[in-house]
């Protein structure tokens, strides 16, 4: 299997920690001393024949410092086009090396504490998707959690294949129903992880999506040569954007060609400032009085009085909410402006 | 009329603005420029004859610094004996030197707006004072505040007299009792604000406070002699603990013996950061995003999901609370222990 990375997005609601000079991919937010998008890299390693990582231009040069000495190759978007021009891009450009070779994406910025299991389920979708289908890695949801989406499992598609038929994907449920589907037992939580031919991939835009099949497959075509900077030039701006779930994964399942494998790992996304929480507590001598608090300060903070304070400290600004507002503060962060707006 | 300014507590519900080495008297809390302490001073100099502060020794120092040029005498307490032993010393120092002069005592952290009103309070309790009431300025309370004491008010004292007798104290009451008694339109808050002839006290102490008498009188006598210090050593923490409210004015107004000026003057004690907010509304450009909070901090603070919050940066500490938590600081940091100790 070809690893593709994906390292887009600032993770805004991690604000003030991430940023879009520093965005969440390049932190250590597990305090592993590693970045994420290297934690991600060195995970996949020993369940892959190579890693390509699609980010941002302006983010290029740091993806590559942290990827030093492992060989990864750093693809630069010229401008943000959603993950499935990024994912179709390098898919493009190892089809055009390589021929029909399973990929998988991956994104930069989740953590999986049990590695081992990780690469069980990854070597299950390879196997899957050898079989042509797409398939994706489900997470055994563990709480009725509101902040991802969900796939609801199918059939089991007998053996070898250890996974099962994807019957929908569903977008982020409320939380009534998110309980709903926790006590049917039959759906996963979604983590964006897709592994499949990048022969079955292309095929699948080339009928979903024609126009920006030709655009990948021009890029991907030019890759290699020197007529590489031109044509990304010309045609990554034309190229629309969509996010790989509603482009192709959804579309597929409809008719029955996506596969799950289900996988209890220690995964999070790091969504929020609760998932932060949930995953490292702050240091006692920290957070003072503050029950349930989370806290990352470079001084003692006392929270008096609210429950599940969340305080995070940075040599700029000073974030304070709570773990049960956490969402919101991608919201604020994107309004930010005026003389504020260097902050975000 | 001479002023006696008992500079004594820390102000913990202020922290961490307020700490043992840096009390609320003497910060800037109002943002006038001065010291709350020198801005009390100046504040009684149109209506007073001189002032004798009385402070802890660690503080006599910071104090005399602030009060450069106005020719106050500080009086340092070997250790901290409450406001009755404070209040009294000074009164029979004054006693001593002066014989039975009117002293007014005023707390060292309260600010007041309208410092023509004041004086015209002061002025009329120091005519009640002469005639030989217990006279204590009242404040027109302007919401049902459980934060303060209250006094009742009964008959008018009869020209030329501006005032009128008190009824009773009552301690600090709940929310429900304080609405009852600010819809009586007879109660008033307690600022701890007494004029009275000095003689007028030492009676009421020789009366009811007989030890505590003999010792202020001891050290008063030695005040202005070599023996100072030793008798000062000697008596000081033999002196019973106890507040000038319930020392003194609570029993004299039980037999009609104290009288109240109402005045509305723009008085706060700056009790908590509730008060301080409602005083000084935080610059917009630190608070975002932040509906009534009230921000003390050195960078942009955003607030998600918190109405009312609080947040307080200084370089060793950070405070996070609420508006309606405000009184709850003093519990927690009264708690401070082990390596935190030191933030009190």
């Amino acid at each position: 299997m070809h690893a593709i990375i994906p390292a887009g997005g600032v993770g805004s609601r991690l604000w003030p920690l991430s940023r879009r000079t520093e965005p969440k991919f390049l932190l250590d937010l597990s305090g592993g001393g590693r970045s994420m998008v290297r934690a991600t890299v060195d995970r996949l390693a020993p369940v892959s024949d190579g890693a390509v990582i699609v980010t941002g231009a302006a983010h290029a040069a740091a993806v590559a410092a942290q990827l030093e000495g492992t060989g990864v190759e750093v693809v630069a978007e010229p401008s943000p086009r959603d993950s499935m021009a990024a994912i179709g891009l390098a898919a493009a450009i190892l089809h055009e090396r390589l021929g029909d070779v399973v990929v998988g994406s991956f994104a930069a910025d989740h953590v999986i504490t049990d590695e081992a299991a990780f690469h069980r389920a990854v070597r299950a979708a390879e196997a899957i998707a050898r079989a042509g289908y797409v398939t994706t890695i489900g997470i055994a949801p563990t709480e009725p959690s509101s902040a991802f989406g969900y796939i609801e499992q199918g059939d089991a598609l007998g053996a070898p294949l250890a996974g099962r038929v994807v019957v929908r994907f569903e977008e982020k449920p409320d939380a009534a129903r998110a309980a709903e589907y926790l006590a049917t037992g039959r759906y996963l939580w979604n983590a964006g992880m897709f592994v499949m031919r990048s022969g079955v991939l292309l095929d699948a835009l080339a009928e979903l999506h024609p126009e920006l099949h030709r655009g990948l497959l021009a890029i991907a075509g030019a890759w290699d040569t020197p007529g590489r900077a031109d044509v990304l030039a010309a045609v990554w701006p034309t190229l629309e954007r969509m996010v790989i779930d509603r482009a192709v994964a959804e579309p597929i399942a409809a008719r029955g060609g996506v596969a799950v494998v289900p996988a209890d790992m220690g995964w999070s996304d790091i969504g929020d400032f609760d998932a932060l929480a949930a995953l490292a507590p702050s240091p006692p001598a920290l957070a003072v009085a503050a029950e349930g608090a989370w806290v990352h300060a470079t001084r003692p903070v006392m929270v008096v009085g609210i429950p599940g304070a969340v305080v995070v400290e940075t040599p700029d600004a000073i974030l304070v909410t709570t773990r049960e507002h956490a969402q919101e503060v991608k919201a604020v962060v994107d309004r930010l402006d005026g003389p504020l707006e260097r902050l975000r």
